[in-house]
């Protein structure tokens, strides 16, 4: 019994793992979308994201018949609860890269994003990017030391996020509102799924000892 | 054993709902101090999302509690876990407040929002505050007509932020580049305190009959 328990929560996990997995793909289409106009991998990650909603439902039914029928306690516990939760974070992400896609598609075939702001928006996309990347696998791992690893990217990203507001509201803002409006919410959305693969990354360090991450 | 795990289970919805109720002063507060440039109330708000964040600790050790001492099955179950996720959910419509009184902050002693859309912000901020006064509700009676009810007011928020997007990129936008990127992170602010406040009202149905409440 507590054997089959134990495969069906490392399958959950496994799962939870495919799902980031799944997310960073749609970020890195969503920017490439972003940065190039291209208006058919934008509709290819707004598609694409059905799939994810459909893992998590999966995740959710399989997470909830093992809290009904083990009525797992302690540390068990803690892993089915957590998997329901790290879901609905990793669905949430997978939702924000449709809204960067949104943006891409809203806005060809120009490019959403100017010219002289792209390295900006190309390194924020890339530390989010990276920071899906590395929950990949401490999801698969339960790695407890995540959210150290991912604490240097989350700043960097408060960072550029302040240089592009710094950029928008000078008085030499050559690119006008729109462009604007564009980067002030495409800095959001990059910033939000850095915030949820911390967060995830935090709850896995729940699972594992039992404690809250310590907040930075 | 049931009837006391029945009364705790009460005590942690009305918890929840009590947490609704601070969540709309929140959004309330946050909305004066917009409208108005008001710093003293906008740091009102700010400080206190600290005792929000301390509820959701509390109701989530509760009901960790639930599960792991009374393994409850079937609706109590399902009861149990809805509340770990309502709870992060009003966590997160107090943080959204928590954005909005940071802009107002930040803009003080002008007020953030040009006169000619204070109305449309105005109105937005009134059905967000509207639909989580009705959560409180809700929550408290585990009504699962809920969706219904906030269904119009969704559709509300959706056309009058898309207002303010045709006012913020028409070629006769007079008030620059950063009241419109106030005013798109507002938006989206509002429309995202709306969106949990309905995900919160959906969940709910789950709880009641066992069923998601069907996507509008």
């Amino acid at each position: 019994m507590r054997k089959a328990f134990h495969d069906e929560l490392e399958t959950v996990y496994s799962d939870l793992s495919a799902i980031c997995g799944q997310v960073k793909v749609s970020v890195e289409r969503a920017t490439q979308a972003l940065l190039t106009g291209d208006a058919a991998l934008a509709e290819q990650v707004i598609s694409a994201d059905a799939e994810i909603d459909h893992q998590r439902e999966l995740v959710e039914e399989h997470a909830f018949a093992l809290l009904s029928l083990q009525a797992p306690v302690a540390g068990d516990l803690r892993m089915v609860v957590a998997a329901l939760r790290m879901v609905s974070e990793l669905e949430r992400m997978g939702d924000l890269s449709v809204h960067v896609a949104k943006i891409a598609r809203l806005r060809v075939p120009e490019v959403a994003v100017p010219v002289d702001v792209r390295p900006t928006v190309a390194r924020m996309a890339q530390i989010a990017e990276y920071m899906v990347d590395k929950v990949v696998r401490i999801i698969a791992d339960r790695d407890s030391a995540g959210p150290e690893e991912l604490h240097a990217q989350e700043e960097e990203m408060d960072r550029l996020r302040r240089s592009l507001f710094t950029a928008m509201l000078g008085d030499d803002w050559p690119h006008g509102v729109e462009a604007a409006v564009d980067l002030a919410l495409l800095g959001r959305y990059y910033e939000r799924i850095a915030d949820h693969a911390l967060s995830v990354a935090n709850r896995i360090v729940f699972v594992v000892t039992g404690e809250a991450a310590v907040a930075h």
